[in-house]
């Protein structure tokens, strides 16, 4: 299982609507004769790779797969079928499949009379696709909510000037993390007053190959001279202030599991009270302001005992890497764990 | 002369008005004859202890010293006096010694025929007595600014209540670097609203036996129920609210070399405004509060381009000890160097 996590995980494999997925297949006397892993939508399944490298070796083999074989016909046949009719025996899974619409894979083999075994490694297989887990198990995308701030919380200064509040290397980072999502999200409001490109670019400054979706919500029409309609990448208005309405709709109508959402504090404070903030990514300059907009608005919170608390689950020190930058720190976040 | 170092940073000397000092003696041939540091006020200083242990080997010896032997007469005789009497050759000297009222000493050598050095590892000196020595020639105390705050820059809740902002590991960790300091100062308006004790006090809440002198600044008078004017230590009120002023006063009048400042937003603002926060040290709590009290007060800043910047000189990662409790930061800070 292992070595299917590491085949699943192999560097290239493009994020998208499909889970990462490897499948190792093992001889009864313990030899590997065939390994497959899924390269992203539209090519072969982990499962199909692996048989087709065993030819008819298959025959008694032992699947290891790090997902519940997909039981549905999608861009590509059900390979607990192709499974079947290559005589496998036995099939071991790490993750049960979340999708409602491809699971039952290992009831499908059950019957058919292969012996099915899931769990192993299970915590690994989820870690390995994350965000698409969530997305299936929650019916809306995981949201990691990425804000900048000064040591005292602004992110702008009372004039509104808020560019360079970060470093050049921070922001670079940042399209790093953007690069991981399937989505970038903001709301109006920002569209408005900071008229974000929202694409996702190299060290260099150029656009990725493959950018995210752009959302924009809020019920106000966008100017159409905004840099987030241009051409760049695909672009959705969904026209509601409600969060959880906005994530259902990306994922039931867009197939988005992993939304980057770089809102300004009153959208931010709206999926904080939803409920529907699953990280948070905080760049810290170590700037004082001493005034100027807050980072993040007005939460309904009165008392210190009814502050929103996160567990810190990763700091991160940015050395600058131009003249004149100040060193930065990225911070990760997460909703404290019941305890 | 790295020997000499290590003598007089020997743990268990306790900070006070005077600074760290250790000195070698060594005989003509390299030989170690001598050695010793100073222990504190009142007791003899390090070049006093190495001479004794020479005894005769002195004469003709050279002394290692981390700082330039004092030339006045204060609880001790001059040391330069006593160097010259016990017949050594030449003194190395790392640090000369910044005190206005205790230099010279290099020139009362020389003018004896003594061959003197200096500026040997002055770096490593210098930070031996980092505060000590800013104090002498700045004419003011080093100033440590200390705050506790959100994650998105608050330093109470909207109704005041701001206990436990903060966990308990880093409450602790305060109370260790307080120990480093001689002065803690505040403002009549925390007196006011927190009534905080102001003393050191251990991992188990006792208080240490030594304290640092307690100061309160403002024009207001001091309620006599409050906790600060108690007898766990020496109490100072200074009636002004410029920083630079009250600064002047705690070294001139009371000797005092590191002020560790845990004022209100206001007076925090006063400072940094007058030029006067050599050091930044922020606890920062991983939480969000959307409103409430700013940790940072009005600095007069309007546009991005002037907000004080900062060079990040330490993080720590403070693990909770208590059930409950969140992983804290303690992110250390100097104003930013000219480049």
């Amino acid at each position: 299982m292992q070595r299917a996590l590491r085949l699943a995980g192999s560097p290239g494999v493009p994020l998208g609507p499909n889970p990462r997925v490897g499948c190792v297949l093992l001889a009864p006397d313990g030899s590997v004769v065939g390994e497959g892993f899924h390269r992203g939508a539209g090519s072969p399944h982990a499962e199909v790779e692996a048989l087709e490298a065993a030819g008819d070796s298959a025959r008694g083999a032992t699947a290891i797969v790090t997902l519940e074989p997909c039981n549905h016909t999608g861009r590509t046949g059900p390979c607990s079928q192709a499974l079947i009719e290559a005589g496998v025996a036995k099939v071991v899974v790490a993750q049960r499949d979340p999708n409602p619409v491809a699971g039952g894979g290992l009831e499908t083999l059950a019957d058919a009379g292969i012996e099915v075994e899931h769990g192993l490694l299970v915590d690994d297989a989820r870690a390995l696709n994350r965000a698409w887990t969530f997305a299936h198990e929650n019916g809306r995308p995981f949201v990691t909510w990425k804000f900048a701030t000064t040591l005292d919380g602004r992110s702008a200064a009372a004039d509104g000037s808020s560019r360079w509040v970060t470093s050049v290397t921070a922001r670079r980072d940042t399209h790093v993390l953007r690069a991981l999502c399937d989505t970038m999200l903001v709301g109006t409001g920002t569209v408005e007053i900071d008229d974000p490109q929202l694409t996702v670019r190299d060290a260099d400054d150029r656009p990725l190959p493959q950018q995210p979706l752009r959302v924009v919500m809020g019920e106000r029409d966008l100017a159409a001279d905004r840099r987030v309609l241009d051409d760049a990448a695909e672009t959705v208005h969904l026209r509601t202030r409600d969060p959880i309405e906005a994530l259902k709709t990306l994922y039931a109508d867009h197939e988005r599991h992993h939304v980057f959402f770089e809102g300004g504090p009153t959208l931010a404070a709206a999926f904080l009270e939803a409920g529907v903030v699953d990280e948070v990514v905080a760049y810290v300059a170590p700037l004082l302001l001493g005034a100027g907009r807050s980072a993040v608005g007005e939460l309904g919170i009165t008392s210190i005992g009814d502050a929103r608390r996160l567990d810190l689950v990763d700091t991160v020190v940015l050395l600058p890497e131009e003249d004149g930058e100040l060193i930065n720190l990225r911070l990760t976040l997460r909703p404290e764990e019941e305890r």
